[in-house]
C-alpha cells in the first residue's frame, strides 16, 4: 500500500516560510535561512539543472536524494506553485523552476481555477480543482505501488493531516526563528501524537521521520 | 565565563503548553505529553521524590540527569512558580513540586509582586521584582563559575532571548501536535541564527541542543 508522505523543511518556531512573502521573495524575510541546508548538495544541484559533481556530498546529501526519489508522485499547492491563490490569468505562470523542474513525476496541484495540463522537461503539472481526496486518488494512481508526497505549502498539509490522510512526515528542522510568516501547522485542531521513526542529525538541519498516530 | 541557558520540552508545531491551561491543569490540553518522555526515568523519580530505583535508565535519562545537574541557579517566571500572574494574596502558593522541590538549588522568580524568600527542602526560592537583568545577576552570583538556566515559561525564555542574553537553549521537541496553547518564541521579533551544537534522539523525544548566534 502507498504511503502519503509530508516532506518539508520548518524554522525551529514552526515556520516553512518568514514574514511579508511576495511573489519576488516566495519565502519571506529570513526564509532563505530554511533551505540553507540543502542548496550546495549535489543532489540540489543535480535536479535543479546545474552541474552535480561540484555540490557536497554526505549525511545531508543523503537525506535530500532519498526526499527526492522516495515517491513516484507530489502533491503541491497553488500557492506553492506560483505563490498566489486566484485565477491563471492570460499568461499562467509555470512556476518556480524553469524549464526542467526538478521533480521529474507527476505532480498535482490543487486550484480552485481549472487549467489544461503542463509538461515541462520530465515534468507533468495536472491540476486539480476537485478537492485533496481527488488530487491524492489521481497521485497515487499515477504512483502505483509507490509513496506520494505533499511538498507543501503548509495550507495543504493541513488539509490533508486535519483528514487523517497523512501517513508520514519528515520534518527537516532548520536551526532559525523565524518570528513570524507560514505557520507548518495550524491551530484549532485536537493535539495529535505522533511517533519518532528517524533521526539524522547534520550541522546544518535536523531530519526528523515521524509517524501519525491514528 | 558561566553561561545562561534554556531547558525545555516544545512540541513540533512549537507550544510548552497546551490550550485552557488552568491552575489544576497547568499544562492545558493535552500538554502531559510534552514530558512523556521524562515521567518514567530515574532521574525524574529521584527529584521528585519517588524511589529512582525503579525508573527507566538509558539515552533520555542522561539527557535528563546532565539536564537536572549541569548549572547552579535557575530563573523562573511567576507562572511557571504558581501558574498565575498578580498578587501573592493572603496564603501565597508555595509552588508545585511539594515540600522537597526538584531544583536543589537557588531559584530566582520573577515577578512583579514583591515576597520574601522561601526555603523548601534543598530549594530557596528568590522572589525578583526587578526585571530579567537583576535576576540574571543574582542568579550568576549564586551560580560562581556555574552556568544558569532558564526553566520557563515562554514569556520569561523570549524576554531573554530578546535582550540578547541567552547563550545556548537545548529543546527537548517531542512528538506532538498540540494545536494551541503557549508558544515557546515569540512572533514579530527579527529572524534569528541558531547554531545546532548536539542532537541526542531517542523514540519518546528529540532533544537538540542549539547556540544562538550574535
Amino acid at each position: 500500500m502507498s504511503k502519503l508522505k509530508l516532506d518539508i523543511s520548518m524554522s525551529l518556531d514552526g515556520y516553512i516560510a518568514g514574514p511579508e512573502a511576495t511573489h519576488e521573495e516566495p519565502l519571506g524575510k529570513g526564509g532563505g535561512a530554511l533551505h540553507e541546508w540543502a542548496y550546495n548538495l549535489r543532489s540540489f544541484s543535480e535536479t535543479h539543472g546545474r552541474d552535480g559533481s561540484e555540490g557536497e556530498t554526505g549525511t545531508d546529501d543523503d537525506v535530500l536524494a532519498e526526499a527526492s526519489s522516495g515517491h513516484d508522485a507530489v502533491i503541491m499547492g497553488k500557492r506553492m506553485f506560483c505563490g498566489e491563490d486566484g485565477p491563471w490569468g492570460d499568461e499562467p505562470f509555470e512556476g518556480w523552476w524553469g524549464d526542467d523542474p526538478p521533480f521529474r513525476k507527476p505532480v498535482f496541484v490543487l486550484t480552485n481555477h481549472e487549467r489544461e495540463p503542463l509538461e515541462l522537461g520530465e515534468t507533468t503539472f495536472e491540476f486539480v480543482t476537485d478537492g485533496i481526496e481527488a488530487a491524492f486518488e489521481r497521485a497515487r494512481d499515477a504512483a502505483g505501488s509507490d509513496d506520494v508526497q505533499i511538498s507543501g505549502g503548509a495550507h495543504v498539509a493541513q488539509q490533508y493531516l486535519a483528514a487523517g490522510l497523512l501517513d508520514e512526515m519528515q520534518i527537516h528542522i532548520a536551526p532559525v526563528l523565524l518570528g513570524g510568516g507560514t505557520k507548518l501547522f495550524a491551530d484549532g485542531e485536537k493535539p495529535l501524537g505522533l511517533r519518532v521513526t528517524r533521526v539524522i542529525e547534520s550541522p546544518a538541519v535536523t531530519h526528523v521521520r515521524y509517524e501519525i498516530e491514528r
